[in-house]
């Protein structure tokens, strides 16, 4: 595990590194430890590299046994204490095979992806259903006119819970028929993909109401309900997992957390995302091109065994630069489009132009 | 919902305000909204304050319609989407009655706490069961030693998961029945609080044998596993909450992220944690003494008819300076010292002369 380090006048690099492995770990002095207790279960610092005046990058490396095969100790073992500490951050992860086989990454992935919409040799579509206060009526005439428009996937927007202008019982009856009339009378296979992110107590029935109800796949912000919430969705119920990163943005800070390719690529994946938004570069958020290329890459890698997930660079994303984006990042991405596309009126219209300049760009 | 800003060159506090009113709600420009739709649910900017050349403090209302009764949408309506976008703090929360009272807060509480340890007019004491690597046996040992010298909590170390040193079920049967020994022995009521943060699908069973064992409360890290699961704990099982801040220090950054006091005060406090644990100023952390009052005063003020939450400094916190923090921070604390603790020896000795030193302190 590398870790780039902000020194305070007068720290050590080597003596920053040696409490972050006790910190993480046993959560003892040294001095408090037997020798052999502690050269099991205490982080070992592998290299101590100076990088500026102030700045260095050190390797860790900790024994698997710290972690057994649980994500949240792993999460925590990763950044729990150290999160409350300044000057650090995370920028290097080697992820252990046993642990990768374990922890098994996405059920579907992007192949899975591609079977269920029946999208070959082309980027995915995807947009958000919006804003929220419509009615569950209103936005499945919206996911409607989408799905005739041949958008893959269609979502909930990610705040849409169980507020009362669209309850989610309702709205995923209501939604879930639209994606299958529309079906009927397109020949097309777009997929609704409900959002689940809810109390713990309604987690699962959501889950069992979206099967009950033929969805394929479903939203979820995995920072809202905790990220091994995405494997029990993977193991339990076989959905896919469209992954939302509400809530992750404090993790992105220059000197401090966690960099945006090991929370939203390899966490994400790991945890079993099938495909991960992100906010791309030149939207509203603040991403640059070469994070989100990073983001890419570690959701497409080889990794272990693991399938590869599907980037969905979002945020502000238009429908006039969408040709530019795929021909940066390639066929394998879904294009999550939202505003704009409600922007040109005629949802259907609009869809269906976007979902042709998309076949026109594949390769 | 008051947010400091910092400004961009030639940004205007009015037009951030109104972009994060629009961004937590509908997600859509305000020209793609009715009026009737803008009015009801888009938030509502209060007032704008300029506080400096380049910082501004808004205020911005929402209506509860866009949460329901809903935490994860609650915490998403809060920092969701702006957690990827510079410069932005949530500094104050005007939380509403209704909210307040559907949310729920502690279960069980200070005065529910006293009652479960006995411990009446004097500030409570806690340990950590640590270091990780240590066998279930060993564990025990220190477990009965701690609760033969008075300790009112003792706890898991919160990287104590699964792992195979101590397997979650071991390690719960044997610290139970060492707490029970001990207390027979002594005829105080030492409470074992076993970490039962865990995978998702492991979660309820580990609570359901927490319950089993006999246990009155449990130890978890919210930031983890998802801040709602508190609720879960305290609706569906009863037991106590100790809550643990690991990960959630990404979001205490100076200029960004939330007050530590609205997350570990006010948040953990709502979601149902009986007792808070945070870094204690002048430990190994970064907490300032004010920020810690702070956090202090939010788990205790009144709030609706929530019962109050125990804060839990700890993170360096030392047997010789215990009693300037009990004087500083009242009788309504629980200390949570660990290394300092183990760093005496003899663990029951030293836990007795702590005991002692809290009972003389109090008022």
């Amino acid at each position: 595990m590398r870790y780039a380090l902000s020194l305070a006048p007068g720290e050590d690099a080597a003596h920053k590194a040696g409490l972050i492995a006790l910190e993480q770990t046993v959560e003892l002095p040294r001095a408090l430890l037997t020798a052999a207790l502690a050269e099991r279960m205490s982080g070992r610092i592998e290299t101590v590299q100076r990088t500026g005046p102030r700045r260095a990058l050190v390797e860790l490396s900790y024994s698997l046994e710290a972690i057994g095969d649980d994500l949240p100790q792993c999460l925590n073992l990763l950044f729990g204490n150290i999160s409350l500490k300044p000057g650090i951050r995370v920028v290097g992860i080697d992820w252990p095979a046993a642990l990768v086989a374990s922890l098994g990454g996405p059920g579907h992935g992007i192949g899975g992806l591609r079977a269920l919409t029946g999208a070959a040799g082309r980027a995915l579509l995807c947009t958000a259903l919006k804003p929220m206060g419509l009615s569950a009526v209103e936005l499945a005439q919206r996911c409607e006119a989408f799905a005739r428009g041949g958008i893959d996937i269609i979502k909930d927007d990610h705040g849409l819970a169980d507020q009362p202008a669209a309850p989610f019982a309702e709205r995923l009856a209501r939604c879930q028929a639209a994606v299958t009339r529309a079906n009927a009378a397109s020949g097309g296979r777009s997929l609704y993909f409900p959002n689940v992110t809810a109390p713990a107590a309604q987690l699962p029935k959501r889950l069992a109401a979206a099967c009950t109800a033929g969805c394929r796949g479903v939203l979820i912000s995995p920072w809202l309900v905790g990220l091994d919430t995405l494997r029990l969705i993977r193991d339990e119920y076989g959905l896919a997992i469209l992954a939302h990163p509400a809530l992750t943005g404090s993790l992105f800070a220059r000197h401090a957390g966690m960099a945006p390719e090991l929370v939203l690529g390899d966490l994400f994946r790991l945890a079993g995302a099938d495909a991960v938004i992100y906010p791309n570069a030149g939207g509203r958020f603040d991403f640059s091109a070469a994070t989100c290329v990073r983001i890419n890459y570690h959701l497409r890698r080889p990794l272990g065994s693991l399938r590869t997930s599907l980037p969905a660079p979002a945020g502000g994303m238009d429908v006039a630069t969408a040709g530019h984006w795929l021909c940066r990042y390639g066929p394998d991405t879904l294009l999550l489009i939202g505003g704009s596309l409600y922007a040109q009126g005629d949802l259907e219209r609009g869809a269906a132009a976007l979902r042709r300049a998309v076949e026109a760009l594949a390769p």
